[in-house]
C-alpha cells in the first residue's frame, strides 16, 4: 500500500505535510524555527498524538541549532497544545539526551539522531500495534468504525487505530470500514477518507451522529479510535465523541477498542479527572473553511477532547500488548514491557 | 418575543421562507404549483414535521385550483418526503374535507379554509405543547440541550421542542440553552440558532459530538427534541443523531423529552420497526454549500432520522397532555383528547 509519511527531516530542516489544506491540496511547510513548529502544532498543520510527538522532537533539534535555551524552547513546545501527552513525552526525552551530553559540540547531533530514533521508532511501534490489533476486527462483511485521524497522518507512518484496520485488510480481512467525518475540524472527513483513498481501501463517510442508529441497528461490529492521552487506570482522552461512541457501543454490546502506543499511557495521572481539555476557537464550530455556518453572533463552545471512562473500553491495544481490564494492572505492565 | 412565520397563504399562492438559505438570507419563494409545493419539501426549502404538514395542505389547495385530480396530487405530494408523518395526515385530512363536499363549485373555498385552518391549530397546539412543556425545564442556570429545529421555522409558528424552551423563558426561567449544530444539515447551527437570536434567548452552539461529554460533565439537566412521527408504543422517529442523545442521557441519568403534536402520533404503527427512514444524498455529507468536505470519490451513507426506542424517553409533550410510560396507553389517550 502507498506510504503516507507526513513529517520528513532533511538534516536541516522540518517538513511538514499542512494538514488544514488536506484534502484538496498537497502544500509541504518548510520549519527551521521552532516556534514556528510550535505554532504548526497549535494551529494544528500537524495533528494526532504521535505525529505531534515527532514534530517536538524535531523543534527540540532547531531549537538546539540556535544555541538558546533548550530548557525554555522545550516549555514553548511542550505548551503548543494540552491534552496529548506525547508532546511533553518528547520533549523531556530530547533534554535527557541533551543533559546527558558533557560535550556542548556533539548536543546537536545526538538531538538529531534522538529525533530520528523516535520517528522511526513510532512507524516500528505503529506496526506491532497492527499486528496485536488486527485479530479484534471483524469478519468479512461486518463493519468497524473508527473515528477522527489516526493514520499515517497521525503519526510517523502506518497510524494507530487506522493502522490496524490497515493491518487486517493487508491480511485479507474484507470488512466493511466506516469512517465519521468529525466535526468541527473534520479529520475524519478531509484526512480518514483520504487515507483510506490513497491506501485502496474502500471506507464509508458518516456523520458523527449516524454512529448510534448504525449500531443499533447491527451495521458496526466493532469500534476503534487512537488516544490522546490514557491515564493509569485506563481513562482515555480522545478527539470529541469518542465518550459518547463508547457508550453507544456498550449500550449495544459492541466492543470498543483504543489503539495507542505506550508513549500515549501517562501513569503520572491517576484517573481521566485529571487530564486538561483543550478548549478551541468557536469558528472552528461556527464556520467551515472560513464561510460561516451561523449566524453571526453565535456563540460556540469547542472542547477538543473528551475523557472516555475505563469502564466503556474493552481494550487497549499498544505496541506491548492488548491490555484489557483491569487496566491499571495491564497497562503497566505494557509500559515496562515496551 | 418577535414572532416567526414561514409559511404565509396569500389567498392563491405560498410563500415560503427559504430554509436552505438561511441565515445568510431571508428570501422567500412564492409557490402556485402543488408540484414546486412537493419539490420545495422534497429539497427541504420547508422543513420540520409541523410545517411540511401545513405545507402539503396548502398543495392540496394548490392542486385543487388546478381541477386536476386531487387524489393523485395527494399521492405525489405526501411522497415528497417519508419519513414524517404530517405530511400523509395533511394529505387524507384535506382528501376528506373534499370529498364530502358534493358542489365541486365549493371545494376550493372549502379546501382553503381548511388549510388555514391546519396552519392556525398548529400554532395553537405549540402554544399548549409550551404551556405542558415549561415545567419540565430546568433550575435557572442549569441546562438544557436541544437537537435540530424544532422552532417556528419548523412549524406555522412558535414551534415544538424550541417552543417549550421559549415558554421556560418566557414565564421567566434562566436556564442556559444548548444547541447541537445538527450535522449534516446544520439546522441547529443556521436555523435554531438564528431563531434563539431573534427571540432573544441566549443559547451556545456545540457540535452534535461534544454532547455526550457534556452530559458526563454535568451540563446539561434535561434534553428535549421534536419527532417525526412515534409510533403507538413512542418509539420516536426524529432527526439523526436523537438516538445518541437519547442513550447518552439515559446513561448519565438525564430525562430525555420530545416534544410533537398529537398528529405526529402514529396509531397504525406499533413499533419503531415500521417506519421508513429517508435517505438523503451523499453531497449533503461530503460537501458543505457546495465547497467539498472530502476528498472526491468519498462514498458517504447519509440516513435522516433515526429511532429512538421508547426505553429511552421519560415523557412526551403533546398539546393534549405530558404523555409518561407505558406510552401505548398515554399515547392513546392523548390522541383521543386532542
Amino acid at each position: 500500500m502507498k506510504e503516507i509519511r507526513p513529517i520528513n527531516w532533511t538534516g536541516s530542516r522540518l517538513e511538514l505535510l499542512d494538514q488544514t489544506r488536506l484534502p484538496h491540496e498537497q502544500v509541504t511547510v518548510n520549519i527551521s524555527d521552532y516556534r514556528v513548529a510550535a505554532a504548526a502544532i497549535t494551529d494544528m498543520r500537524v495533528r494526532g498524538a504521535p505525529a505531534i510527538g515527532v514534530t517536538a522532537a524535531y523543534a527540540m533539534v532547531l531549537a538546539a541549532a540556535e544555541f538558546g535555551s533548550l530548557r525554555q524552547a522545550g516549555s514553548q513546545i511542550a505548551a503548543a497544545r494540552p491534552t496529548a501527552v506525547n508532546l511533553g513525552w518528547a520533549v523531556r526525552r530530547m533534554l535527557r539526551v541533551a543533559e546527558a551530553e558533557p560535550d556542548p559540540g556533539s548536543i546537536l547531533p545526538k538531538l538529531e539522531a534522538e529525533a530520528r530514533r523516535i520517528q522511526a521508532e513510532d512507524e516500528e511501534i505503529n506496526r506491532r500495534i497492527g499486528e496485536h490489533g488486527r485479530v479484534l476486527m471483524p469478519q468479512d462483511g461486518e463493519g468497524v468504525l473508527t473515528h477522527c485521524n489516526t493514520g499515517a497522518l497521525a503519526t510517523s507512518a502506518f497510524g494507530t487505530a487506522l493502522g490496524v484496520i490497515r493491518a487486517g485488510w493487508e491480511k485479507g480481512g474484507r470488512f466493511r470500514v466506516y469512517n465519521t467525518e468529525t466535526r468541527p475540524w473534520l479529520q475524519g472527513a478531509r484526512l480518514t477518507s483520504w487515507e483510506f483513498q490513497q491506501l485502496g481501501i474502500p471506507a464509508t463517510l458518516i456523520a458523527d451522529s449516524a454512529a448510534g442508529m448504525m449500531m443499533l441497528n447491527g451495521d458496526i461490529s466493532c469500534v476503534i479510535t487512537g488516544a490522546d492521552r490514557i491515564a493509569a487506570n485506563g481513562d482515555t482522552a480522545n478527539k470529541i465523541g469518542t465518550y459518547a461512541l463508547s457508550v453507544l457501543a456498550h449500550e449495544n454490546g459492541i466492543p470498543f477498542y483504543i489503539a495507542a502506543p505506550t508513549s500515549t499511557v501517562d501513569l503520572s495521572v491517576t484517573d481521566g479527572s485529571g487530564i486538561k481539555i483543550e478548549e478551541r476557537p468557536q469558528h472552528e464550530v461556527t464556520a467551515y473553511g472560513g464561510m460561516p455556518v451561523a449566524p453571526s453572533g453565535t456563540v460556540a463552545y469547542n472542547p477538543a477532547f473528551d475523557v472516555t471512562p475505563n469502564r466503556y473500553i474493552t481494550a487497549i491495544v499498544t505496541e506491548a500488548a492488548v491490555c484489557r481490564p483491569p487496566f491499571d494492572d495491564s497497562l503497566r505492565r505494557a509500559v515496562d514491557a515496551a
